[in-house]
């Protein structure tokens, strides 16, 4: 009963089936979050198997996941080239872009998918969506004047709202702010990405705009499929 | 003689010319270095004569001199347009573009310009070039794999040298590292600048394009004069 529930998780499903992507040399970035959790669970199982892999990972937890699983983990000082990444996505629409950032990791993911060869994003197909927007883009700010930051957002047609944790507002690994700014709909995500980076005192934001090499989707139903591409 | 000296100084002459600009009732933005410091002096001179203006600082440095002063400063909460910035620059071309940040502050310089209706920059003549590039301009990057971002800077055609401060990378006031990047010379400015900031890792450059407002020179012979601008 156990392993017919487990089995049936959408998003493991589709973790296991991007992580066998993964060869021997390789060196692999790890992502962060639900679905991540699974391919590093996977990843592991692998290594245990006699995969010869070396890693690096975009946050602490999955960092720490990993090295209790066995994968053995370079410093970035030794990274000449990352080949695949594996990471989730909270939010992808046709064209393959996505917003990611809900758990607050979106620079340091962006930093190592930028650096990887081949980018795989897994999600389960709650996160497919026609137009992107409906989920809150994170955007990483400068604490410093960032009430001018904000300002300068909101120009952009958005409601950006600081994100807070214990009443207090969230500060990222980087020790930034993150604005969570509504826009509703974002039709044209490439221009609106530009924009947003474009303002000083921003770091990034979670659009990742034809970033991903391929989409694989966990469905309720056990299947799992590589989403198709639409232009 | 120690009145003739102070009188022939062209940093101290050019920031009094740019001081006059400063009228009542206006929010100023106060910049940081060598030239901002006698902006600075002169501002509140003027207080003290009773200019009625609130400022806010580019730094710690500059709030502190303000403060000292006596030179009325606002927190950011409380800005709602930024009249006037009085900055200095490490280098300025014909189209009165710059290079900022060789003293660490670029990021919240560019801030409070962008914030800023008019910014005015006050310069030497020593600091006014046909070409920019042959100061090396400052990029503020996250710690967090700044070995990869350096990578890719150096794959725009610059050697990115990590700033240090005794035998220490040095750490700007928002907990980044600064890549000092060598171009020999940047022909085409704005694009140099976007580049950049493409890079995830980048917080931002020292490239200002576009946002001067005046330039005001000081010369050795003792003349003050507005930079023409040249298309």
């Amino acid at each position: 009963m156990q392993m017919a529930l487990e089995n049936s998780n959408p998003k493991q499903l589709a973790a296991e089936q991007a992580v066998a992507y993964i060869q021997d040399g390789m060196t692999v970035g790890l992502g962060t979050g639900s679905t991540a959790y699974w391919a590093i669970q996977q990843i592991g199982k692998n290594v245990h198997s006699g995969l010869q892999i070396k890693a690096v990972a975009t946050s602490i937890q999955s960092e720490k996941l990993a090295a209790e699983l066995g994968i053995p983990l370079i410093p970035f000082s030794e990274v000449k080239e990352i080949n695949v990444t594996i990471d989730g996505a909270d939010e992808v629409d046709g064209a393959w872009n996505l917003i990611k950032g809900g758990g607050g990791a979106l620079l340091r993911e962006k930093i190592i998918a930028s650096s990887s060869k081949e980018l795989i994003i897994v999600v389960d197909e709650s996160k497919v969506v026609d137009q992107l927007g409906k989920f809150h883009l994170p955007v990483e700010v400068v604490k410093f004047g960032y009430e001018l930051t904000r300002h300068k957002l909101s120009m952009l047609g958005c409601e950006p709202n600081l994100r807070m944790e214990d009443q207090r507002p969230y500060t990222t690994d980087n020790g930034n702010y993150i604005l969570d700014c509504d826009f509703k709909q974002i039709s044209r995500p490439g221009e609106c990405h530009d924009a947003i980076n474009s303002i000083p005192g921003v770091v990034d934001n979670g659009l990742f705009i034809a970033m991903a090499a391929k989409v694989i989707v966990g469905y309720k139903d056990g299947s799992v499929k590589e989403l198709q591409k639409a232009f």
